[in-house]
């Protein structure tokens, strides 16, 4: 959250302003989209009473774009880290389908992913975003693929298993559910891709523990 | 297409202009979101002189959204059906995976799903849309189910391949290929995903043709 150079100088209200800002800013994109959520109702809902500034912390909507990415990265990561932290068993796995399973329907069925909303929204017209998000599924993917790699450095997932693919395959079932997830606000797409996935991996279990 | 009363009165001339706007309306929502298109815009591109011409024809922009969404429904099912229609062998499986990863390539992978993308940006907002996008995947997960199902028939899966949960799991990690791949401009994700769905597959072939 501390990337810009503005954001390095800020004083510690300053900084809990910026952050008050970029987190109301991507509960509101999250809710409406970015093209649907304006400065005014950024500001009203951060309980700054100046656009002035947003512009000070920020600049301009695409640098608070930014801010939402990384904001939401950490919000998905953090959310996840508990179980992506061990994503090392098939017991793990499932325990991590269940729970992103359960999320979904905590919060009805709405909204997506926060980052494959904001990246089929903004990567054919934002390059800085496109990138960000991009950076933002390189760390998911990183996390789920250590859990994969430690289970086949113990001989529970047999020479032939890769885990930069499997991680790769499984992050991008878990997108395809989570919109999925959003279109027919059910789950059942989502718990049958993961489960495939999961059933996938299985394929290279070797019994061992 | 012609689901409304005001359309099935439509003239030939009519209709084709109603089919044009809806074409038009469609490529630019691809392209900039439904927020981001103007009526302006699709008068333009739909060389259609006055705005009253399109409330004549779709009543509101919620209204001519829908036929969006049937257009894009009938774009991606007749683009795939040659394939679709005969995704009843992994030779055919593996062809229509290529076919997807090669028209990837043909719009510089760019853009998502075409329903995919209406998915994400309209899923939580309009109730009207979302119910056509869910009609929309049921007919996609049809078409390959169908395949799946005349291969177990005949022998080629075994009894207990599930043709209703491998063409939804296939559906939805389909969706989030094409979601990664507008997020990275690469269809590395697509490739892996698509892969690993099939190979999923194959754990039920019989080795029966």
């Amino acid at each position: 959250m501390t990337s810009s150079t503005a954001a390095r100088r800020l004083t510690p209200k300053g900084q809990a302003t910026r952050d008050r800002i970029a987190a109301a800013a991507a509960e509101l994109m999250y809710e409406n989209g970015v093209a649907g959520t304006s400065t005014e109702d950024i500001l009203k809902a951060a309980r700054v009473s100046s656009p002035s500034q947003l512009y000070h912390y920020f600049g301009d909507k695409k640098a608070l774009v930014q801010a939402v990415i990384e904001y939401q990265t950490e919000h998905v990561l953090g959310f996840q880290r508990p179980l992506l932290g061990r994503l090392d068993s098939f017991e793990a796995l499932q325990a991590w389908r269940d729970a992103v399973v359960r999320a979904q329907h905590a919060r009805d069925c709405r909204g997506g992913c926060p980052l494959g909303s904001l990246a089929a929204e903004l990567s054919d017209t934002d390059p800085q975003a496109r990138a960000r998000l991009v950076a933002g599924y390189a760390q998911w993917q990183d996390a789920i693929r250590e859990g994969l790699r430690a289970m086949r450095e113990r001989g529970a997932l047999d020479a032939d298993a890769d885990p930069d693919r499997l991680a790769l395959a499984l992050l991008t079932a878990l997108q395809g559910g989570l919109l999925m997830t959003q279109a027919h606000r059910d789950t059942t797409a989502l718990e049958t891709v993961l489960d495939a996935m999961i059933e996938r991996i299985r394929c290279h279990a070797t019994g061992r523990a």
